[in-house]
C-alpha cells in the first residue's frame, strides 16, 4: 500500500499548555504532504517528526482562529532561510491574505518563492467542494459551524489502476510495454483476432482511502452524511460531557457529539483531539467516545495514523 | 539581596532548531517580570520555567526581526484568554504598532486590556535612553547597528536605601517607626539635643545591580564607552571566528567581538548567545570568548543568570 499517513502534530486547544500544542496535522499521502492548520510552534514539530520542510507545498487553514493560524508566518520565514523557491499553496478564508501580505513584506522581505493563497468557498449548503487535485489526491473542503467561518477537509485518495492478471499476461503472452495502457483501459487483441477486455485481464484497486478533519465546530447532525466513504475521521471533542453547556456556547463538540458524528458516517475509526486545557487527562473523553463509537483514538503529538 | 535574574527563554538565532528556541529572555527584578524579545514559542518557555504570566507588564522588543517578534501575537491572545485585565506595555520600533494593530482586531477581538505601544527612541548619538523607569530599575535602550534599527537594553537597578545601624539605634533608643525616616535621609536628635547625621546612623547600601542586553548587532567599538558599571552583559555571538566575514556581512558579531566588547566595558560577566543554527556545539565560540574574556558562559534555554 502507498503510504498515506497523518501525523499530529498538535492536538490542544487555544490555550497552549505543556502536555498540548496548538491545532496541526500533516498529511503524508505518497511522500508528499499537506499541512492542516498551523499554530504557533508547528514548524518546530515538523522538525520533531522528521517530516521534510520541501516535500511541503500545500496549506490548508480551517479557520482563522489564532491557534490554527500563527505559526504560518514563522514557517514562511524558516521556508525562506531554508532557500526554498518553489510555490507555497494556501488555502484558506479570504480574509487571511489581507491580513498575512503585510506582515509577509515586513517580516519575509526578498521571499524568492511565491505564497499563492486560495480563498476557501463561502457555503450556502452543506456539499463539499473540491479545492485541491492532483493525480494522488483530491481534497475537498466541508462547512463546519464555529464561532467564525470554518472548513473541514476530505483528503479522498483518487482511484488506483487495477492491479494486472500476471497469469493472463503470461498466457496470453502480451508484451510488457503493453502493460501500462492495460492498467489504464485498454483490452487486448492477440495475433489470432481474440479479443480480451480490461476487466479480464485485471483486478481491480483497492478501495481509495479517506481522510476526513473536522475542527473547529460544533455538533453537526447534517456532518456525517456528507462523511461517506470516509476511512479516518478527525473530529474535535474538545469538552467532555460534563462541560456539555461550554461546548454550545463557545461552539465546540462534546468527545461523546465526535463519535455520535464517526458512527452515523460510518467510518472505520475515529480519532479525536483540540483537547481544552482543563483537562489533566483525556481518557474520561476517550471512555465517553468509545461508550458510542468503539473504534477511538486519542490524537496525541507524535501520532502517526495509518489510514 | 532582593532577586534579579535573568532566565534565558531562547538563545537561537533565526532558523530554530531542535537544540535552541528564538530569542527570548525574562528579567525577573524583585518578582517583576521583564521580557526581551518574543520569538515563536515564547509562551510556552515562559511556562516550562513557572514564571508567572501575570507578573508580566513590560515587553522590550529589540529589533523588528520575526525571530524576535513573531511570539508576541500568539503570548497576547493566551494573556487575554487568561483573563488578564491589567495593561501590557510593549517598548519597540515604531512599527510594529502599525503591523499589529490589525491583528490584534482580529485575532484577539474584544481583548480586556490595553495593549499600550511605546515607541523606542531614534537614536543620533551613542547615548542611553531612559525608556522605562520605577522605584525598583531604570531601564534605557542602546543604539545598536545591525540590518534594521536595533537596540540593546540596560536595566539599572535604582540606589537603593541604606541598610540601618542596629547598634546605634538601640543605643539611641530611636523608635521603630522613624527608621524608615532616617533610611531615606533623616537625621535624629536625642532628647538632651545632640544631633546624630543619616550616615551615623546608616551603612551604604550595595552598589547597584546592572545587565545589559545586546542582540542583535555587528561589533560596535562604541559599545563599551555606554556599558560602564554593567555587571552581567548578554551579547551576541552568531558566530565564530572562522565566520567572521559571514558575520559582518549579516551585521552579527563573533564570539572574539562579543568578548572584546564584555572586556572593554569592564563587566564582570559575559553571556554570550544567539548562536546560528550551523553550529551544533557551541564550545568553540566560548573558548574563542574566553581567549579574550575570561568571565564568559554561553547562554541556554533554561539558564538563570543571577546578576
Amino acid at each position: 500500500m502507498e503510504k498515506f499517513q497523518v501525523h499530529i502534530l498538535g492536538c490542544g486547544s487555544a490555550l497552549p499548555t505543556m502536555r498540548h500544542h496548538p491545532t496541526s496535522q500533516v498529511v503524508n499521502l505518497r511522500e508528499k504532504l499537506f499541512m492542516i492548520d498551523c499554530g504557533e510552534g508547528t514548524q518546530l514539530q515538523l522538525r520533531r517528526q522528521h517530516l521534510k520542510f520541501s516535500r511541503l507545498d500545500h496549506i490548508f487553514i480551517s479557520h482563522l482562529h489564532g491557534d490554527h493560524v500563527l505559526g504560518l508566518l514563522p514557517l514562511i520565514s524558516t521556508l525562506s532561510l531554508m532557500g526554498r523557491t518553489t510555490p507555497l499553496h494556501i488555502y484558506a478564508h479570504a480574509a487571511l491574505e489581507g491580513l498575512m501580505r503585510p506582515q509577509l513584506s515586513f517580516y519575509c522581505a526578498g521571499l524568492n518563492f511565491d505564497v499563492v493563497f486560495h480563498a476557501l468557498p463561502t457555503f450556502t449548503a452543506m456539499t463539499p467542494e473540491l479545492v485541491f487535485s492532483d493525480r494522488s489526491v483530491d481534497v475537498y473542503a466541508v462547512p463546519l459551524r464555529h464561532r467564525l467561518p470554518a472548513c473541514g477537509f476530505i483528503f479522498r485518495e483518487r482511484p488506483r489502476l487495477p492491479h494486472i492478471r500476471r497469469d493472463m499476461i503470461d498466457f496470453l503472452q502480451i508484451p510488457h510495454y503493453e502493460i501500462t495502457n492495460i492498467k489504464q483501459g485498454a483490452g487486448w487483441t492477440t495475433e489470432d483476432g481474440d479479443y480480451y477486455p480490461h476487466e479480464r485481464l485485471t483486478y481491480p484497486a483497492e478501495r481509495g482511502r479517506c481522510y476526513a478533519y473536522c475542527s473547529d465546530t460544533e455538533f453537526l447532525p447534517q456532518l456525517p452524511g456528507v462523511l461517506s466513504g470516509v476511512t479516518v475521521l478527525f473530529h474535535e471533542a474538545t469538552f467532555g460531557q460534563q462541560h456539555a453547556a461550554r461546548a454550545a456556547e463557545t461552539h465546540h463538540s462534546t468527545a461523546a457529539q465526535a463519535a455520535t458524528v464517526a458512527a452515523r458516517a460510518g467510518v472505520e475509526r475515529l480519532i479525536i483531539g483540540h483537547y481544552s486545557s482543563r483537562y489533566d487527562d483525556e481518557r474520561p473523553l476517550l471512555d465517553e467516545a468509545r461508550a458510542v463509537f468503539p473504534h477511538t483514538q486519542l490524537a496525541t503529538e507524535g501520532m502517526v495514523v495509518e489510514v
